[in-house]
Protein backbone atom coordinates (compact mmCIF):
# COMPACT_ATOMS: atom_id res chain seq x y z
CA UNK A 1 0.00 0.00 0.00
CA UNK A 2 1.15 3.30 -0.81
CA UNK A 3 1.52 6.62 1.62
CA UNK A 4 -2.61 6.78 2.94
CA UNK A 5 -4.28 9.66 1.20
CA UNK A 6 -6.39 13.04 2.33
CA UNK A 7 -9.86 12.47 1.55
CA UNK A 8 -11.98 15.54 0.62
CA UNK A 9 -15.82 15.21 0.53
CA UNK A 10 -18.04 18.18 -0.97
CA UNK A 11 -18.61 19.90 -4.09
CA UNK A 12 -16.95 20.29 -7.40
CA UNK A 13 -19.08 22.65 -9.97
CA UNK A 14 -17.74 25.31 -12.84
CA UNK A 15 -16.46 28.63 -11.67
CA UNK A 16 -16.67 30.89 -14.95
CA UNK A 17 -14.46 33.80 -14.04
CA UNK A 18 -14.82 37.13 -15.21
CA UNK A 19 -11.88 39.33 -14.31
CA UNK A 20 -12.87 43.34 -14.68
CA UNK A 21 -11.24 46.66 -13.20
CA UNK A 22 -14.61 47.96 -11.83
CA UNK A 23 -17.59 46.16 -10.90
CA UNK A 24 -20.42 46.95 -13.34
CA UNK A 25 -23.70 48.71 -12.89
CA UNK A 26 -26.64 47.08 -13.61
CA UNK A 27 -27.73 47.05 -16.93
CA UNK A 28 -24.70 47.88 -18.89
CA UNK A 29 -22.53 46.45 -21.11
CA UNK A 30 -18.84 45.94 -19.83
CA UNK A 31 -15.77 44.29 -21.66
CA UNK A 32 -13.96 41.73 -19.13
CA UNK A 33 -10.22 42.06 -19.14
CA UNK A 34 -9.98 38.43 -19.12
CA UNK A 35 -11.92 35.56 -18.44
CA UNK A 36 -11.06 32.13 -17.29
CA UNK A 37 -12.96 28.55 -16.65
CA UNK A 38 -11.88 27.07 -13.43
CA UNK A 39 -13.12 24.31 -11.35
CA UNK A 40 -14.73 25.10 -8.40
CA UNK A 41 -16.25 24.19 -5.57
CA UNK A 42 -14.41 24.14 -1.87
CA UNK A 43 -13.85 20.56 -1.29
CA UNK A 44 -12.66 20.20 -4.90
CA UNK A 45 -10.54 23.80 -4.48
CA UNK A 46 -8.87 22.47 -1.32
CA UNK A 47 -7.89 19.00 -3.35
CA UNK A 48 -6.40 21.16 -6.03
CA UNK A 49 -4.44 22.89 -2.80
CA UNK A 50 -3.67 19.84 -1.34
CA UNK A 51 -2.32 18.53 -4.46
CA UNK A 52 0.12 21.02 -5.23
CA UNK A 53 1.45 20.88 -2.14
CA UNK A 54 2.37 17.27 -2.61
CA UNK A 55 -0.37 15.77 -0.63
CA UNK A 56 -1.55 12.05 -2.19
CA UNK A 57 -5.63 12.91 -2.12
CA UNK A 58 -8.70 12.23 -3.23
CA UNK A 59 -12.44 14.06 -4.51
CA UNK A 60 -15.29 12.89 -3.20
CA UNK A 61 -18.88 14.64 -4.72
CA UNK A 62 -21.25 14.18 -7.34
CA UNK A 63 -20.56 15.48 -10.84
CA UNK A 64 -22.76 15.73 -14.33
CA UNK A 65 -22.28 14.45 -17.07
CA UNK A 66 -21.66 15.96 -20.19
CA UNK A 67 -19.34 19.45 -21.62
CA UNK A 68 -19.32 20.97 -18.51
CA UNK A 69 -18.77 17.94 -16.17
CA UNK A 70 -15.91 16.54 -18.33
CA UNK A 71 -13.90 19.49 -18.00
CA UNK A 72 -13.89 19.17 -14.69
CA UNK A 73 -12.79 15.55 -14.36
CA UNK A 74 -10.19 16.19 -16.57
CA UNK A 75 -9.24 19.05 -14.03
CA UNK A 76 -9.26 17.04 -11.24
CA UNK A 77 -7.13 14.77 -13.53
CA UNK A 78 -4.82 16.88 -14.49
CA UNK A 79 -3.32 17.50 -10.74
CA UNK A 80 -3.51 14.05 -9.53
CA UNK A 81 -6.41 14.03 -7.56
CA UNK A 82 -8.31 10.45 -7.33
CA UNK A 83 -11.33 10.00 -8.94
CA UNK A 84 -12.38 6.97 -7.39
CA UNK A 85 -15.19 8.06 -5.72
CA UNK A 86 -16.78 10.94 -7.92
CA UNK A 87 -20.28 9.82 -8.71
CA UNK A 88 -21.74 10.68 -12.12
CA UNK A 89 -25.35 11.65 -12.71
CA UNK A 90 -25.76 11.54 -16.30
CA UNK A 91 -29.10 13.25 -15.83
CA UNK A 92 -28.04 15.95 -14.33
CA UNK A 93 -26.35 19.71 -14.88
CA UNK A 94 -22.85 20.73 -13.12
CA UNK A 95 -23.06 23.71 -11.09
CA UNK A 96 -21.59 27.16 -12.52
CA UNK A 97 -21.02 29.81 -10.66
CA UNK A 98 -20.24 33.16 -12.28
CA UNK A 99 -17.44 35.19 -10.41
CA UNK A 100 -17.20 38.42 -11.31
CA UNK A 101 -13.45 39.34 -10.09
CA UNK A 102 -12.52 42.72 -9.22
CA UNK A 103 -8.71 43.50 -9.86
CA UNK A 104 -8.68 46.66 -8.36
CA UNK A 105 -10.28 45.51 -4.92
CA UNK A 106 -9.80 41.55 -4.88
CA UNK A 107 -13.27 41.45 -4.38
CA UNK A 108 -14.98 38.78 -6.03
CA UNK A 109 -18.81 38.20 -6.67
CA UNK A 110 -20.27 35.75 -6.55
CA UNK A 111 -23.64 33.91 -8.63
CA UNK A 112 -24.57 30.19 -7.60
CA UNK A 113 -27.26 28.46 -9.84
CA UNK A 114 -28.84 25.83 -8.41
CA UNK A 115 -27.96 22.48 -9.13
CA UNK A 116 -30.44 19.49 -9.45
CA UNK A 117 -27.13 17.03 -8.58
CA UNK A 118 -27.52 15.25 -5.43
CA UNK A 119 -24.86 15.40 -2.74
CA UNK A 120 -23.51 12.13 -1.61
CA UNK A 121 -24.97 10.28 0.75
CA UNK A 122 -24.07 7.98 3.44
CA UNK A 123 -24.74 4.77 1.65
CA UNK A 124 -21.81 6.23 -1.31
CA UNK A 125 -19.37 6.85 1.34
CA UNK A 126 -19.92 3.44 2.68
CA UNK A 127 -17.85 2.48 -0.67
CA UNK A 128 -14.79 4.25 0.76
CA UNK A 129 -12.18 1.59 1.75
CA UNK A 130 -11.03 3.72 5.17
CA UNK A 131 -7.90 1.94 5.34
CA UNK A 132 -6.39 4.49 2.32
CA UNK A 133 -7.10 7.31 4.12
CA UNK A 134 -5.11 9.40 7.24
CA UNK A 135 -7.47 12.49 7.20
CA UNK A 136 -11.24 13.00 5.64
CA UNK A 137 -12.07 16.54 5.64
CA UNK A 138 -16.04 17.26 4.75
CA UNK A 139 -17.24 20.99 3.62
CA UNK A 140 -20.86 21.43 5.08
CA UNK A 141 -23.34 21.07 3.03
CA UNK A 142 -25.98 17.82 4.09
CA UNK A 143 -25.33 17.70 7.68
CA UNK A 144 -27.46 14.96 8.50
CA UNK A 145 -26.06 12.26 5.77
CA UNK A 146 -22.39 13.89 6.60
CA UNK A 147 -22.54 12.71 10.43
CA UNK A 148 -23.65 9.72 9.81
CA UNK A 149 -20.15 9.39 6.92
CA UNK A 150 -18.40 10.94 10.20
CA UNK A 151 -19.95 8.17 12.63
CA UNK A 152 -18.77 5.41 10.67
CA UNK A 153 -15.35 7.06 10.29
CA UNK A 154 -15.60 7.05 14.43
CA UNK A 155 -16.86 3.18 14.45
CA UNK A 156 -13.45 2.66 12.86
CA UNK A 157 -11.34 4.66 14.36
CA UNK A 158 -12.14 2.72 17.66
CA UNK A 159 -10.30 -0.29 16.11
CA UNK A 160 -7.34 1.64 15.67
CA UNK A 161 -4.15 2.42 17.84
CA UNK A 162 -4.18 6.36 18.84
CA UNK A 163 -0.84 7.08 16.05
CA UNK A 164 -3.10 5.48 12.97
CA UNK A 165 -6.77 6.65 13.96
CA UNK A 166 -8.36 9.17 10.75
CA UNK A 167 -8.25 12.71 11.55
CA UNK A 168 -11.96 14.14 10.76
CA UNK A 169 -12.04 17.97 10.05
CA UNK A 170 -14.86 19.77 8.64
CA UNK A 171 -15.90 22.92 7.49
CA UNK A 172 -18.83 25.16 8.25
CA UNK A 173 -18.84 28.07 5.85
CA UNK A 174 -22.41 29.18 5.37
CA UNK A 175 -25.25 30.72 8.23
CA UNK A 176 -27.40 27.50 7.72
CA UNK A 177 -29.11 25.99 11.08
CA UNK A 178 -28.79 21.86 9.91
CA UNK A 179 -24.95 22.43 9.46
CA UNK A 180 -24.54 23.72 13.20
CA UNK A 181 -24.63 19.98 14.14
CA UNK A 182 -20.94 19.71 12.61
CA UNK A 183 -19.66 21.61 15.22
CA UNK A 184 -19.81 18.34 17.16
CA UNK A 185 -18.50 15.59 15.19
CA UNK A 186 -14.41 17.60 14.10
CA UNK A 187 -11.40 16.68 15.62
CA UNK A 188 -10.11 20.13 13.52
CA UNK A 189 -13.47 22.39 12.97
CA UNK A 190 -13.20 25.34 10.36
CA UNK A 191 -16.01 28.36 10.76
CA UNK A 192 -15.99 31.22 8.09
CA UNK A 193 -15.55 35.10 8.84
CA UNK A 194 -18.78 35.12 7.31
CA UNK A 195 -20.64 32.35 9.71
CA UNK A 196 -18.62 34.43 12.66
CA UNK A 197 -20.00 37.83 11.42
CA UNK A 198 -23.96 36.00 11.24
CA UNK A 199 -23.84 35.60 15.07
CA UNK A 200 -22.15 39.07 15.73
CA UNK A 201 -18.90 38.19 16.30
CA UNK A 202 -16.35 40.67 15.43
CA UNK A 203 -13.01 38.86 15.57
CA UNK A 204 -11.58 35.43 15.20
CA UNK A 205 -10.58 35.63 18.70
CA UNK A 206 -14.59 36.25 19.67
CA UNK A 207 -16.11 33.61 17.59
CA UNK A 208 -13.54 31.50 18.67
CA UNK A 209 -14.56 32.15 22.06
CA UNK A 210 -18.22 31.98 21.29
CA UNK A 211 -18.65 28.87 19.42
CA UNK A 212 -15.71 26.60 21.38
CA UNK A 213 -18.66 25.01 23.40
CA UNK A 214 -20.69 23.43 20.22
CA UNK A 215 -16.92 21.29 19.57
CA UNK A 216 -16.31 18.31 21.03
CA UNK A 217 -13.99 17.53 23.55
CA UNK A 218 -10.14 17.53 22.60
CA UNK A 219 -11.21 19.25 19.55
CA UNK A 220 -9.28 22.41 17.59
CA UNK A 221 -11.63 25.42 16.46
CA UNK A 222 -10.18 27.07 13.74
CA UNK A 223 -11.17 30.83 12.34
CA UNK A 224 -9.67 32.90 9.39
CA UNK A 225 -10.14 36.65 9.38
CA UNK A 226 -8.83 37.73 6.18
CA UNK A 227 -6.59 40.45 6.15
CA UNK A 228 -6.79 39.91 10.29
CA UNK A 229 -4.86 36.52 10.06
CA UNK A 230 -6.03 33.11 11.51
CA UNK A 231 -7.03 32.00 14.75
CA UNK A 232 -7.14 28.98 16.24
CA UNK A 233 -8.12 27.48 20.02
CA UNK A 234 -8.04 24.13 21.38
CA UNK A 235 -9.20 22.34 24.59
CA UNK A 236 -6.63 24.11 27.07
CA UNK A 237 -8.29 27.45 25.66
CA UNK A 238 -4.86 29.24 24.72
CA UNK A 239 -5.66 31.45 21.51
CA UNK A 240 -3.26 30.98 18.71
CA UNK A 241 -2.85 33.15 16.11
CA UNK A 242 -0.90 33.76 13.04
CA UNK A 243 -0.80 37.28 10.93
CA UNK A 244 -2.40 37.75 6.86
CA UNK A 245 0.96 37.83 5.02
CA UNK A 246 -0.92 39.88 2.03
CA UNK A 247 0.67 39.61 -1.49
CA UNK A 248 1.82 43.10 -2.38
CA UNK A 249 -0.87 43.33 -4.73
CA UNK A 250 -4.37 41.01 -4.16
CA UNK A 251 -5.31 40.36 -7.78
CA UNK A 252 -7.91 37.01 -6.37
CA UNK A 253 -9.38 36.30 -3.78
CA UNK A 254 -11.48 33.50 -4.77
CA UNK A 255 -10.62 30.12 -3.26
CA UNK A 256 -8.37 32.03 -0.47
CA UNK A 257 -10.17 30.18 2.33
CA UNK A 258 -10.30 26.52 0.57
CA UNK A 259 -6.43 27.19 0.63
CA UNK A 260 -6.07 27.95 3.55
CA UNK A 261 -8.09 25.07 5.16
CA UNK A 262 -6.17 22.98 2.33
CA UNK A 263 -2.83 24.24 3.79
CA UNK A 264 -3.89 23.90 7.28
CA UNK A 265 -4.92 20.07 6.70
CA UNK A 266 -1.76 19.47 5.06
CA UNK A 267 0.61 20.86 7.79
CA UNK A 268 -1.04 18.97 10.49
CA UNK A 269 -1.46 15.90 8.73
CA UNK A 270 2.39 16.01 8.38
CA UNK A 271 3.09 16.65 11.88
CA UNK A 272 3.14 20.14 12.29
CA UNK A 273 2.14 22.20 15.21
CA UNK A 274 -0.75 24.10 15.15
CA UNK A 275 0.69 27.08 15.52
CA UNK A 276 3.04 26.22 12.37
CA UNK A 277 0.22 25.06 10.63
CA UNK A 278 -1.84 28.02 11.39
CA UNK A 279 1.64 29.89 9.89
CA UNK A 280 1.93 27.94 7.18
CA UNK A 281 -2.01 28.58 6.29
CA UNK A 282 -2.05 32.22 6.06
CA UNK A 283 1.41 32.28 4.30
CA UNK A 284 -0.61 30.02 1.60
CA UNK A 285 -3.65 31.31 1.38
CA UNK A 286 -1.96 35.25 0.84
CA UNK A 287 -0.05 33.84 -1.81
CA UNK A 288 -2.90 32.40 -3.35
CA UNK A 289 -4.39 35.69 -3.28
CA UNK A 290 -1.27 37.27 -5.12
CA UNK A 291 -2.37 34.58 -8.43
CA UNK A 292 -5.41 34.41 -10.77
CA UNK A 293 -6.19 30.49 -9.74
CA UNK A 294 -4.36 27.80 -8.06
CA UNK A 295 -0.81 27.90 -9.68
CA UNK A 296 2.24 28.87 -8.58
CA UNK A 297 0.68 29.24 -5.17
CA UNK A 298 3.13 26.71 -3.45
CA UNK B 1 -32.98 25.16 -56.35
CA UNK B 2 -35.01 25.97 -53.01
CA UNK B 3 -36.08 28.95 -52.19
CA UNK B 4 -33.73 31.87 -51.64
CA UNK B 5 -32.32 32.16 -48.19
CA UNK B 6 -31.27 35.07 -45.81
CA UNK B 7 -27.80 35.09 -44.89
CA UNK B 8 -26.78 36.71 -41.62
CA UNK B 9 -22.99 37.66 -40.76
CA UNK B 10 -21.91 38.12 -37.44
CA UNK B 11 -21.02 37.09 -34.32
CA UNK B 12 -21.43 34.09 -32.50
CA UNK B 13 -21.03 33.17 -28.80
CA UNK B 14 -22.56 31.95 -25.80
CA UNK B 15 -24.53 33.51 -23.39
CA UNK B 16 -24.39 32.43 -19.68
CA UNK B 17 -27.83 33.78 -17.93
CA UNK B 18 -28.16 33.96 -14.55
CA UNK B 19 -31.47 35.25 -13.68
CA UNK B 20 -32.04 36.83 -10.56
CA UNK B 21 -34.50 39.32 -8.63
CA UNK B 22 -31.85 41.51 -7.39
CA UNK B 23 -28.82 42.77 -8.81
CA UNK B 24 -26.66 41.72 -6.34
CA UNK B 25 -24.34 43.78 -4.17
CA UNK B 26 -20.18 43.51 -4.90
CA UNK B 27 -18.34 41.13 -2.98
CA UNK B 28 -21.81 39.57 -1.91
CA UNK B 29 -22.53 35.71 -2.35
CA UNK B 30 -26.14 35.40 -4.65
CA UNK B 31 -28.18 32.09 -5.72
CA UNK B 32 -29.31 32.46 -8.97
CA UNK B 33 -33.15 31.44 -9.47
CA UNK B 34 -32.40 29.91 -12.43
CA UNK B 35 -29.23 29.89 -15.24
CA UNK B 36 -29.65 28.93 -18.81
CA UNK B 37 -26.77 28.25 -21.22
CA UNK B 38 -27.74 29.84 -24.60
CA UNK B 39 -25.86 30.56 -28.03
CA UNK B 40 -25.64 34.50 -28.39
CA UNK B 41 -24.60 36.84 -30.87
CA UNK B 42 -26.49 39.75 -32.28
CA UNK B 43 -26.05 37.48 -36.10
CA UNK B 44 -26.64 34.42 -34.81
CA UNK B 45 -29.64 35.25 -32.51
CA UNK B 46 -31.34 37.25 -36.04
CA UNK B 47 -30.94 33.64 -37.50
CA UNK B 48 -33.19 31.89 -34.62
CA UNK B 49 -35.93 34.35 -35.17
CA UNK B 50 -35.66 33.97 -38.75
CA UNK B 51 -35.64 30.38 -38.62
CA UNK B 52 -38.80 30.25 -36.19
CA UNK B 53 -40.81 32.65 -38.21
CA UNK B 54 -40.24 30.17 -40.89
CA UNK B 55 -37.39 31.72 -43.01
CA UNK B 56 -34.95 29.38 -44.37
CA UNK B 57 -31.07 31.00 -43.61
CA UNK B 58 -27.65 30.18 -43.14
CA UNK B 59 -24.89 32.06 -40.46
CA UNK B 60 -22.28 33.18 -41.24
CA UNK B 61 -19.46 33.71 -38.46
CA UNK B 62 -15.95 32.96 -36.96
CA UNK B 63 -16.66 29.80 -34.38
CA UNK B 64 -13.86 28.14 -32.10
CA UNK B 65 -13.90 24.50 -31.98
CA UNK B 66 -14.36 22.67 -28.56
CA UNK B 67 -16.78 22.16 -25.78
CA UNK B 68 -18.67 25.59 -26.17
CA UNK B 69 -18.18 25.59 -30.21
CA UNK B 70 -19.82 22.98 -30.35
CA UNK B 71 -22.71 23.74 -28.19
CA UNK B 72 -23.29 26.72 -30.36
CA UNK B 73 -23.15 24.25 -33.40
CA UNK B 74 -25.57 21.87 -31.99
CA UNK B 75 -27.86 25.15 -31.42
CA UNK B 76 -27.38 26.50 -34.95
CA UNK B 77 -28.37 22.56 -36.32
CA UNK B 78 -30.93 22.50 -33.67
CA UNK B 79 -32.73 25.36 -35.03
CA UNK B 80 -31.94 24.48 -39.09
CA UNK B 81 -29.84 27.01 -39.82
CA UNK B 82 -27.35 26.80 -42.53
CA UNK B 83 -24.46 26.32 -40.95
CA UNK B 84 -22.07 26.28 -44.98
CA UNK B 85 -20.75 29.20 -44.06
CA UNK B 86 -19.49 28.86 -40.44
CA UNK B 87 -15.59 29.14 -40.40
CA UNK B 88 -14.11 26.53 -37.70
CA UNK B 89 -10.41 28.28 -36.12
CA UNK B 90 -9.33 25.31 -33.86
CA UNK B 91 -7.14 27.17 -31.72
CA UNK B 92 -9.42 29.92 -30.48
CA UNK B 93 -11.77 30.54 -27.55
CA UNK B 94 -15.03 31.36 -28.64
CA UNK B 95 -16.26 34.26 -26.28
CA UNK B 96 -18.76 33.68 -23.48
CA UNK B 97 -20.99 36.62 -22.37
CA UNK B 98 -22.04 36.53 -18.47
CA UNK B 99 -25.44 37.69 -18.77
CA UNK B 100 -27.23 38.81 -15.18
CA UNK B 101 -30.78 39.08 -16.10
CA UNK B 102 -32.41 40.83 -13.23
CA UNK B 103 -36.49 39.20 -13.41
CA UNK B 104 -37.86 42.33 -11.42
CA UNK B 105 -37.11 44.83 -13.87
CA UNK B 106 -36.28 43.42 -17.31
CA UNK B 107 -32.39 44.50 -16.99
CA UNK B 108 -29.90 42.35 -18.46
CA UNK B 109 -26.35 43.22 -17.60
CA UNK B 110 -23.66 42.00 -19.66
CA UNK B 111 -20.00 40.90 -19.04
CA UNK B 112 -18.53 40.37 -22.56
CA UNK B 113 -15.32 38.43 -22.68
CA UNK B 114 -12.69 39.46 -25.09
CA UNK B 115 -12.10 36.80 -28.12
CA UNK B 116 -9.08 36.10 -30.29
CA UNK B 117 -11.47 35.14 -32.71
CA UNK B 118 -11.66 36.62 -36.12
CA UNK B 119 -14.33 37.90 -37.70
CA UNK B 120 -14.94 36.61 -40.95
CA UNK B 121 -13.13 38.19 -43.79
CA UNK B 122 -13.87 39.51 -47.17
CA UNK B 123 -12.11 37.00 -48.64
CA UNK B 124 -13.94 34.16 -46.28
CA UNK B 125 -16.74 35.94 -47.90
CA UNK B 126 -15.22 34.94 -51.79
CA UNK B 127 -16.70 31.59 -50.84
CA UNK B 128 -20.13 32.38 -50.92
CA UNK B 129 -22.86 31.45 -53.56
CA UNK B 130 -24.64 34.49 -53.54
CA UNK B 131 -27.36 33.49 -56.06
CA UNK B 132 -28.74 31.33 -53.22
CA UNK B 133 -29.57 34.26 -51.41
CA UNK B 134 -32.64 37.15 -52.08
CA UNK B 135 -31.12 38.84 -48.33
CA UNK B 136 -27.93 39.50 -46.39
CA UNK B 137 -27.90 41.23 -43.08
CA UNK B 138 -24.39 42.45 -41.69
CA UNK B 139 -24.09 43.28 -38.00
CA UNK B 140 -21.64 46.11 -37.67
CA UNK B 141 -18.31 44.46 -36.76
CA UNK B 142 -15.23 44.63 -38.75
CA UNK B 143 -16.14 47.13 -41.14
CA UNK B 144 -13.68 47.73 -43.79
CA UNK B 145 -14.29 43.76 -44.58
CA UNK B 146 -17.59 44.12 -44.43
CA UNK B 147 -17.72 47.31 -46.68
CA UNK B 148 -15.65 44.94 -49.31
CA UNK B 149 -18.24 41.97 -49.04
CA UNK B 150 -21.44 44.41 -49.47
CA UNK B 151 -19.00 46.01 -52.61
CA UNK B 152 -19.38 42.22 -54.20
CA UNK B 153 -22.65 42.05 -53.99
CA UNK B 154 -23.60 45.39 -55.45
CA UNK B 155 -21.63 44.23 -58.11
CA UNK B 156 -23.43 40.96 -58.24
CA UNK B 157 -26.37 42.64 -58.09
CA UNK B 158 -25.71 45.16 -61.24
CA UNK B 159 -26.00 41.66 -63.20
CA UNK B 160 -29.79 41.09 -61.84
CA UNK B 161 -32.91 42.63 -63.04
CA UNK B 162 -34.73 44.84 -60.52
CA UNK B 163 -36.67 42.18 -58.98
CA UNK B 164 -34.02 39.72 -58.10
CA UNK B 165 -31.31 41.81 -56.86
CA UNK B 166 -30.18 40.59 -53.15
CA UNK B 167 -31.39 43.22 -50.27
CA UNK B 168 -28.52 44.05 -47.83
CA UNK B 169 -29.09 45.57 -44.62
CA UNK B 170 -26.59 46.43 -41.73
CA UNK B 171 -27.30 47.12 -38.23
CA UNK B 172 -25.06 49.69 -36.49
CA UNK B 173 -25.20 48.95 -32.94
CA UNK B 174 -22.29 50.28 -31.12
CA UNK B 175 -20.45 53.67 -30.80
CA UNK B 176 -17.35 52.88 -32.85
CA UNK B 177 -16.39 55.59 -35.35
CA UNK B 178 -15.08 52.63 -37.62
CA UNK B 179 -18.93 51.40 -37.80
CA UNK B 180 -20.45 54.46 -39.11
CA UNK B 181 -19.20 54.12 -43.18
CA UNK B 182 -21.70 51.15 -43.15
CA UNK B 183 -24.78 53.93 -42.67
CA UNK B 184 -23.87 54.39 -46.76
CA UNK B 185 -24.14 51.05 -47.71
CA UNK B 186 -27.42 49.37 -46.70
CA UNK B 187 -30.92 49.28 -48.22
CA UNK B 188 -31.95 49.06 -44.92
CA UNK B 189 -30.08 50.30 -41.96
CA UNK B 190 -30.87 49.05 -38.24
CA UNK B 191 -29.77 52.17 -36.06
CA UNK B 192 -29.76 51.27 -32.02
CA UNK B 193 -30.85 53.26 -29.47
CA UNK B 194 -27.75 53.30 -28.12
CA UNK B 195 -26.01 54.80 -30.41
CA UNK B 196 -28.46 57.34 -31.34
CA UNK B 197 -28.48 58.57 -27.28
CA UNK B 198 -24.33 58.58 -27.97
CA UNK B 199 -24.82 61.03 -30.55
CA UNK B 200 -27.41 63.30 -28.45
CA UNK B 201 -30.62 62.46 -29.63
CA UNK B 202 -33.40 61.47 -27.23
CA UNK B 203 -35.67 59.95 -29.17
CA UNK B 204 -36.44 57.47 -32.31
CA UNK B 205 -37.32 60.61 -35.03
CA UNK B 206 -34.60 62.63 -33.68
CA UNK B 207 -32.34 60.18 -34.46
CA UNK B 208 -33.86 59.20 -38.11
CA UNK B 209 -33.16 63.31 -38.79
CA UNK B 210 -30.00 63.38 -37.30
CA UNK B 211 -28.57 59.98 -39.15
CA UNK B 212 -30.42 59.99 -42.63
CA UNK B 213 -27.82 62.27 -44.57
CA UNK B 214 -25.52 59.38 -43.51
CA UNK B 215 -27.12 56.41 -45.40
CA UNK B 216 -27.36 55.93 -49.49
CA UNK B 217 -29.50 56.98 -51.62
CA UNK B 218 -33.43 55.28 -51.17
CA UNK B 219 -32.12 53.12 -48.32
CA UNK B 220 -34.50 53.06 -45.13
CA UNK B 221 -32.85 54.40 -42.07
CA UNK B 222 -34.46 52.19 -38.87
CA UNK B 223 -34.54 53.09 -34.83
CA UNK B 224 -36.22 50.89 -32.22
CA UNK B 225 -36.23 52.48 -29.08
CA UNK B 226 -37.66 50.31 -26.37
CA UNK B 227 -41.19 50.79 -24.82
CA UNK B 228 -41.44 53.34 -26.81
CA UNK B 229 -41.90 51.27 -30.21
CA UNK B 230 -40.11 51.58 -33.72
CA UNK B 231 -39.68 54.16 -36.55
CA UNK B 232 -38.73 53.94 -39.71
CA UNK B 233 -37.30 56.68 -42.64
CA UNK B 234 -37.18 56.53 -46.42
CA UNK B 235 -36.15 58.71 -49.39
CA UNK B 236 -39.59 60.44 -48.61
CA UNK B 237 -38.72 61.72 -45.62
CA UNK B 238 -42.13 60.41 -44.04
CA UNK B 239 -41.34 58.92 -40.73
CA UNK B 240 -43.25 55.65 -40.50
CA UNK B 241 -44.04 54.72 -36.43
CA UNK B 242 -45.26 51.62 -34.48
CA UNK B 243 -46.18 51.75 -30.90
CA UNK B 244 -44.64 48.70 -28.68
CA UNK B 245 -46.19 45.72 -27.82
CA UNK B 246 -44.81 44.78 -24.30
CA UNK B 247 -45.95 42.06 -22.93
CA UNK B 248 -47.49 41.81 -19.28
CA UNK B 249 -44.96 40.81 -17.79
CA UNK B 250 -40.97 41.75 -18.82
CA UNK B 251 -39.11 39.19 -17.75
CA UNK B 252 -36.09 39.11 -20.33
CA UNK B 253 -35.05 41.61 -22.82
CA UNK B 254 -31.84 40.10 -23.95
CA UNK B 255 -32.01 39.86 -27.98
CA UNK B 256 -35.41 41.44 -27.95
CA UNK B 257 -33.20 43.69 -31.05
CA UNK B 258 -31.99 40.69 -32.63
CA UNK B 259 -35.39 39.32 -32.95
CA UNK B 260 -37.19 42.77 -33.83
CA UNK B 261 -34.24 43.19 -36.76
CA UNK B 262 -35.29 39.36 -37.84
CA UNK B 263 -39.00 40.15 -37.50
CA UNK B 264 -38.69 42.98 -40.12
CA UNK B 265 -36.33 41.58 -42.30
CA UNK B 266 -38.71 38.58 -42.15
CA UNK B 267 -41.54 40.94 -42.93
CA UNK B 268 -39.81 42.88 -45.62
CA UNK B 269 -38.32 40.00 -47.41
CA UNK B 270 -42.18 38.49 -48.08
CA UNK B 271 -43.27 41.73 -49.58
CA UNK B 272 -44.31 43.75 -46.73
CA UNK B 273 -44.85 47.13 -46.21
CA UNK B 274 -42.60 49.31 -44.16
CA UNK B 275 -44.92 49.85 -42.01
CA UNK B 276 -46.75 46.21 -41.82
CA UNK B 277 -42.83 45.32 -41.25
CA UNK B 278 -42.20 47.90 -38.15
CA UNK B 279 -45.99 46.78 -36.66
CA UNK B 280 -44.24 43.01 -37.18
CA UNK B 281 -41.04 43.68 -35.80
CA UNK B 282 -42.46 45.33 -32.50
CA UNK B 283 -44.77 42.73 -31.77
CA UNK B 284 -42.63 40.00 -32.12
CA UNK B 285 -40.03 41.78 -30.07
CA UNK B 286 -42.58 42.54 -27.43
CA UNK B 287 -43.11 38.75 -27.21
CA UNK B 288 -40.08 37.96 -26.70
CA UNK B 289 -39.47 40.32 -24.16
CA UNK B 290 -42.43 38.08 -22.24
CA UNK B 291 -40.52 34.58 -22.34
CA UNK B 292 -37.00 33.45 -21.54
CA UNK B 293 -34.94 33.28 -24.40
CA UNK B 294 -36.37 32.38 -28.17
CA UNK B 295 -38.35 30.15 -27.90
CA UNK B 296 -42.49 30.73 -28.04
CA UNK B 297 -42.01 34.04 -29.50
CA UNK B 298 -43.89 32.51 -33.00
Amino acid sequence: MGRKKILCIGLVCLDIISVVDKYPEEDTDTRCLSQRWQRGGNASNSCTVLAQLGAPCAFMGSLAAGHVGNFALDSLKHYNIDISHVITHPECTLPASMVISNQTTGSRTILHSNSNLPDVTAQDFENVDLSQYKWIHWEGRNADEQVKMIQRVEEYNKTLPMDQKIIISVEIEKAREHLYQLFGYGDIVFVSKDLAQHFGFDSAPAALKGFYNRVKNGAYLICAWAEKGADAVGSDGVVIHSDAFPPDVIVDTLGAGDTFNASVIYALSTGKTMQEALTFGCQIAGRKCGVHGFDGIV
